[in-house]
């Protein structure tokens, strides 16, 4: 059988760590040739210059396209939808790889599904059918779905979504979330050996970890709510003897302010902020964490795997499959300050949370999605005519 | 109330002629502020620089964006989608719209859409629903209802489909055809004042119109299909005495190719090629002609309100809402004469024809999205956020 | 006469310091219609978002054009001048100005000059003829010289240096800096007021001045610079008890280093930086100093005029025209000690500053600029038609 | 010695003539691994898609850069830089070249030198010091050369030029024109093979060459010209019965109107018109001509090498250094048509133009550019930093 040629987009960070697992796998398979074009945060010295993490990882990187702009401004993300789409277009045509492969619902989605379509590219999209909203990208994320041709999905209810907006049934491969994978294969390293390598003592264990992200629709009150969140850590830190461990926010518009607020706390004792941690890392102080407290997705996506108790501030991440592991609390002091003592001390409640089901697969899901990608034969036209654009009834 | 500012996109000379009864209607309503963006083929000489028409009606121009590459490969259009993307959202950030309209599913579409989702500025989109398929521009419909927020659709059927896909109903409005108001309230000529005007002699009536575009996923078979549409109207005249009035392709890739074919045929006398028509005197062609051949969306969408029998032509407007009037051949030389034999002389298909229903509204839609426009309080939030990205079921 | 409208592009608060008394001196005249564009790092929230600067003083704000990539890859600038090149065209087609008025020799001056060359506008520049080297910027300056048709320079040498390059003189008027402008009009404040101001004691008047820019073509060596001017400024204070109020750098490839170089340094108490202070409070904070350390081309453009000593450390402002009150030093923690000693001190120094002739004019430089270009008649085709391009020998 | 990776930039047909005996001596010696970017009208079908014949050609083409915009407006150039600069940053930084080799003064010269310039990377530029003037291309020459690191010059005297606008010395080398090898090297062919290619009965030697591009500064008023050159040129036909081959004009703004003048004349038995000839053929057809007419640059850089008259009609030209072959006439019937006769039939002038002098080199320019680069060290510092930006005096 021919080789495929596989072009994958990243864009930052977080999206990366799904994705890798995934073009790791296939760069194993003789019959894949992986080419990685790497863009937006990643190339920011301002969020860790992840560039230099794909290039250790020893992925083939053809193009490196800027699209992140250093504004605050809403026009940011989508200014960097069009930079990123024009260039694209001329990787793509250099290239010429036989699938498009990109991850979730930023700019890279759906600057990798409009080139895919205008170009008769198939696009391979991970982790479409999620009906979160709020977000500026969660319009795109069903956006990209309807112009990809390839859908993998994170859980069957995504799949399954999918379908109800008119996708066919022989697009779509229910896989679970590649995270999982890297979290299943990360070697275990005990809370002194990272203790020392945060140079933060948490070898008692009591600690959460804190990740907060701007929310698109309410992005000019990302600062405000951020201290919010803060002073909850804080007056729980008191009354608990807890420490925090805090990653910086995104690239998103609000990131700014969030990031500025972080200023007044970044010399308290109780909590420690990292820019980026290894994902070997970070594996490890989930892995040994109380809760994860903020708004991050992988409170839904990947701390089930964990057996994670979370809080989930505010609006983001409103209308997720939620495995049990969730607790919503609004922006509010008493709220949050609750919240997580109940995550971390109620143990009930934290027995719950231990026994419930993943929905997310076992951490296998970059061989399901490798075998799906060998067996498709992309000469079928179906692949790339969306004969069925209303789905068949 | 207050006024309300609508930035309307426009792109192509077929597109603006829906739009523009639209934006005319608004703007003779004190509560509208319209202003127009002018983009894609307007722009080009070698497309009969349309600019020049939007401007001759009045409209207040603020930006003209150049989106048109001058090329026939298959970045041409994601290109433009880029800078036009890139483009827009500084005119959106100036211009501070209260809604952006646009039509279709060109690549202002998408670019206004994405603007909109990630400017937080209302899109109003009309054309949404539509399920054709076989062209790029058919999934970047759907992805543009995905991202729009208040849809205007062109049949009954159109609207179902969106809510097919997810789109919550409070959204969505079936207003008909806009075009069709255009042609309702256009003035009769007579077959010899046209004749004059075309340079072209039909006052006997005795001819048909003729439109052929490229289909993106059929590009590169474009010049061959033409050869073979122009052997088969020739054929047709010469059994029949028959004329063609023929018009220019649009911008896509292939079209040069069309354009091409047309030399050979540009100098004889069966046949007569036009860049552009005005309006008036495009919609008084139609009125008097036998039948419609080619491949253009009109003969779905407008013929119906003509009565008008249509040859459509291989496999451009597949899967779209047929009033009855169409009758679908492939790009065959025989099949083609004997279908244009029928339409234009078999009574009792004829007769059929003239009695159709149209499915795509009564030449009124113009009023009816003035006043949705009118009636929607853009301040509830629920017009902003797509909380149900799967429908509500 | 007729109203000359002017269009001023402003990407970044240095040079906007330069424009801005000449906007405002031409925006008091009744005959010319002045707007704004800004872009650049005016519109990034990590560099003190400037925008808001340019809004309160009260300029018509055209566009904001996005032209600042997050990242310190050489890619950044370049690319910046490629999307400002695009999108300027597009507003300059819009406001039909008919002088582009613009400073300097970063980004904004060559894509304004691009612009105006292509689409047959004048653009007057502000800054040619300084012979510096050794930065990007510099073939810049003398790149938009070429292009430009009307040339404003800050000294009579740089003025002659035109003419060496093949300018034509009666295109070239010396005006001086209008930096002095402000400088002769901001009303003093005391060292207590500034003191409180700052929240940082200088009342003794026991203070240098300290701004580290990168240089081009040494920037992956700029936050190694940065940090021995940091220990020489540091060995200083300990030896004199001297103060040290510091800017943050700009926004090119290596500025990024240098902020991570401030980070060790923050919270010494001899030490206090700042992102940005106001116009105002800077005038005097220069006016009370002791010396301005650092590589800022104020050192030898603006420095004269408060009879101030310089210290300029590195291989930046090279070949620049010196009044004789600056002393270049090499990246060296002796020899940088040495000199801050020396201008701070050294009072037979201090007084030959003292003495030293201005050659950047009289603070009344606006006027200069406002005159010739209410005196000039753009309809005579010499000034757009640049005709000897080798200057007449 | 290490191999030198040259890139060379191209966009349209005519720069591509003179480049390609360069890239071709190149890549013969294995000290050069040479690649090629092509972009503008190479990409576009209305232009020939000349890109086919650089890969004919069998260049490493790696990447396509599109940057030709489909519109008349002066918008379209200096948009078309910003592209080309945005995007050949990404192909820069990918394949990391020790010299940006680029032709001439159009869109792809300041795009390659900004690039070159901000990345560090050393630009070879063949054509400065050219004092023609008139054109937007002519400022744009010599901001080239102000950033250009090599400086390859056409005529002895254009280096002189270069000297007396401040460039340095060893940066520059009296090549001559590449054309010019090409011409040297190229077969000869019979009058009647010519003909029976061209499908055009030239074999009685009495015909003329005319190439007619649009001026930028008179870009509104090239339809007009067009028709009274064209006018002209059959005035003189009928009287003397000489023929015409013309060629179709370049890309730039005007050029549109120019074609649309051929369409009432491209049917006349006296003319014919060529989209594009290959360089073989041309030259053939060159060298049997009495005359060429029009406004090419190939009139005074190449025509002294054929012994060829030339009338030069209009502006264009204007300034530019001339062998004796040149006669400047005004867009004037009468004037064309004298001066035509005067060409063709005036044996005295004839003759005279026969002994002139070539100050273009002969014909092995090429190996003199290999030579020049394999001979300089890139990592002398020399090389990159421009010291000396008004000259040394």
């Amino acid at each position: 059988m021919a080789i495929k040629k596989i072009l994958a987009l990243t864009g930052i960070r977080s999206e990366y760590y799904i994705l890798y697992p995934v073009i790791n796998a296939l760069r194993k398979d003789e019959q894949f040739d992986v080419r990685v074009v790497v863009s937006g945060a990643h190339l920011s010295d301002w969020h860790g210059l992840t560039l230099r993490e794909i290039e250790a990882d020893g992925f083939h990187v053809v193009d490196k396209i800027d699209s992140q702009l250093m504004t605050n401004r809403t026009t940011q993300r989508v200014k960097g939808v069009g930079m990123l789409t024009y260039a694209l277009a001329q990787t793509v045509e250099r290239e010429k790889p036989d699938v498009i492969f990109v991850v979730g619902d930023r700019e890279e989605s759906i600057a990798a599904a409009l080139v895919g379509n205008y170009m008769d590219v198939a696009v391979a999209h991970l982790g479409g059918g999620d009906p979160v909203y709020g977000n500026a990208d969660d319009p795109i994320r069903f956006a990209v779905s309807k112009l990809a041709h390839i859908h993998f999905t994170l859980a069957d209810a995504y799949a399954k979504n999918l379908q109800r907006v008119g996708e066919e049934e022989f697009r779509i491969f229910n896989v679970g979330d590649p995270a999982l994978d890297t979290i299943r294969t990360t070697p275990a390293r005990s809370l002194s050996e990272i203790s020392n390598i945060l140079k933060f003592d948490i070898t008692d264990g009591h600690y959460v970890v804190f990740i907060r992200n701007p929310l698109s629709s309410e992005w000019q009150d990302a600062g405000r709510q951020m201290h919010i969140n803060l002073q909850a850590l804080e007056r729980f830190s008191k009354e608990s003897g807890y420490k925090v461990v805090a990653i910086h926010p995104n690239t998103d518009p609000g990131a700014h302010d969030i990031v500025e607020a972080i200023q007044s706390y970044k010399d308290k004792p109780f909590i420690k902020f990292y820019k980026n941690l290894e994902r070997e890392i970070f594996v490890n102080v989930m892995r040994h964490a109380r809760a994860l407290v903020g708004n991050s997705s992988m409170g839904l996506l990947e701390a089930p795997f964990y057996k994670l108790p979370v809080v989930n501030v505010g609006n983001r991440q409103q209308g997720r499959l939620n495995a049990g592991n969730v607790e919503f609390v609004p922006d509010d002091l008493q709220s949050i300050t609750q919240a997580i003592h109940k995550a971390c001390t109620d143990e009930e409640y934290r027995a719950k949370v231990a026994e419930l089901k993943n929905p997310f697969g076992n951490g296998y899901t970059s061989e399901k999605i490798r075998d799906v990608l060998r067996s498709i034969d992309l000469s079928d036209k179906q692949w790339l005519i969306k004969k069925n654009l209303v789905g068949i009834s």
